[in-house]
C-alpha cells in the first residue's frame, strides 16, 4: 500500500499538522473547504465532526477518503467505500507545528484488511503508532480521549482556582501534577489513607466558598471511593 | 534562625523523605510514635491528620514544633507556641528517596514572624520552595492538592477503564496527558468546538456501558460549560 499524492480538506489544527507532516514525503494539498482534490490518491478529511459527512459527499468517489474524527463511524464517508478513519489521539495547537505527532498515537478504524492497512499506511507517513480501533467503540474510546484531555485542562483550571482564593500560588500545583503522572498515577493522601473525614471538610469548604466546583468534587470522590480506593 | 538538631515523628512516606533530606545537614532523629525526641531544637510530627494533636499534645513543651498537615491548622499543635505547619506540595512513594522533595512548593503557615522565619528555614534544608498559608486557607489549599493529586490519579483510572472497554491501549493516553501539561492546559477536543452534541453522545454511551462513570464525565461537562468553555 502506497500513496503517491494526497489532499488534505481543512486547515484546521489537525488538517495543517497532517498536511505540513504529509507534505513531507509525498506532494500533499492542503485545501479549506473548496474541495479542489484534484486527483489525489488519498483524501483526508479534517472538519468538524459535524461537516465530516457533508464534505465526504461532496467528494467524487474514486481516490481513498479518510476522516479524522475520533468520535465518527465510517459511515460519515458515505457513499464512498475505500475509506478508513484515522484519529491521531493528541492535542494539537496551532503554534506547534508537525513534531507534535511524533511520539502520539493514532486510532485506525477500517472495514478490510485493505482499508486498515491503507489507514497504518498513513499513519505511518505520519510517525503516528496506531493502534486498530473497532468502529463500533469509537464513542467510548473518544469520551475517554475528551477524559484524559479536556478533563485534565478543567481539574488544573478548579485547582488553580482554589488555589487563587486560598492565596497559594498556582504554578506550584505544576511539580505535584507532573510527578502525579511520572509516578505512573500512584495514589497518595487522604484518599489512599481512607480520610473521608478531611474530604468531607473539604467538600464543606468547597460548598462555602465556591459551590459551583461541588458537583464536580463530589462525583470524582464518590467514584474514587466506589472504585479505585482503597487500593 | 538555625536549627541543629531535628527528631522526625512519623516513619511514613512523608516522614521518611523528611528525616533522609534534613539528616543530611544536621543530626536528626526518625522516630515512629514513640516520642523519644531527646533534646531536638526542632520536632516535625509527619502522622496522618487525626493523629497530629494526640502525638503534639504528647511532646513536652519547649522546642519548635510542626506538622506537616496539608489540611490541619496550627491549633492542632495545642499546647504548644513556638509552632508553626509545613507541607510539602508533593505526592511522596516509598520507593523514592528525599530526592523527590527537589523543585517542589511547601505551604508553610505561622503566627508570628519567627515562626514563619523558623518555617521558611525548614523549607530551606529541605530543599523546598516556600510560600506563605493562612492558616485559615490551609483546607481550601488543601482541596485544591487533592484535586491535583489524586483526581488526575482518577481521571487516568477512568480513561484507562474505557479504553479498555473500547479495546484501545491505555498507554496510548499518556503522551496526551504529558502534552496537555506541556501546553500549559490549553484546551482542545469538542468542548472548545462547543461541540455539545458529540459530548451528550458520549454521555449516552457511557450510561450504557459504563453507568458508575457517568456523574463524572457529567459533572466536569457542566462544569466546563459554565466555567472554561468558550475561552
Amino acid at each position: 500500500m502506497e500513496f503517491t499524492s494526497a489532499c488534505v480538506v481543512g486547515a484546521g489544527r489537525v488538517g495543517s499538522a497532517i498536511a505540513a507532516r504529509l507534505s513531507e514525503s509525498l506532494p500533499t494539498r492542503l485545501t479549506g473547504r473548496e474541495l479542489e482534490t484534484d486527483d489525489a490518491e488519498l483524501v483526508v478529511v479534517c472538519v468538524p465532526d459535524r461537516a465530516v459527512h457533508e464534505v465526504a459527499a461532496a467528494i467524487p468517489v474514486g481516490p481513498w477518503i479518510a476522516h479524522t474524527s475520533g468520535a465518527r463511524t465510517l459511515d460519515a464517508l458515505d457513499p464512498h467505500v475505500r475509506r478508513f478513519s484515522l484519529h491521531p489521539l493528541q492535542t494539537l495547537v496551532r503554534h506547534r507545528g508537525p513534531e507534535q505527532l511524533d511520539g502520539s498515537w493514532a486510532a485506525v478504524s477500517g472495514e478490510t484488511p485493505e482499508a486498515l492497512a491503507a489507514g497504518f499506511r498513513l499513519a505511518d507517513l505520519l510517525r503516528l503508532l496506531p493502534f486498530e480501533l473497532d468502529d463500533d467503540a469509537r464513542l467510548v474510546y473518544h469520551a475517554a480521549a475528551v477524559m484524559a484531555q479536556s478533563f485534565l485542562v478543567a481539574l488544573h483550571w478548579a485547582a488553580a482556582e482554589l488555589f487563587e482564593e486560598a492565596g497559594a500560588p498556582p504554578d506550584a500545583l505544576l511539580p505535584l501534577m507532573q510527578r502525579t503522572m511520572d509516578n505512573d498515577f500512584e495514589l497518595t493522601g487522604p484518599i489512599t489513607r481512607g480520610d473521608w473525614e478531611t474530604i468531607e471538610r473539604h467538600l464543606e469548604v468547597i460548598r462555602e466558598q465556591r459551590p459551583e466546583l461541588e458537583p464536580m468534587y463530589r462525583a470524582l470522590t464518590d467514584m474514587m471511593a466506589a472504585a479505585v480506593a482503597p487500593r
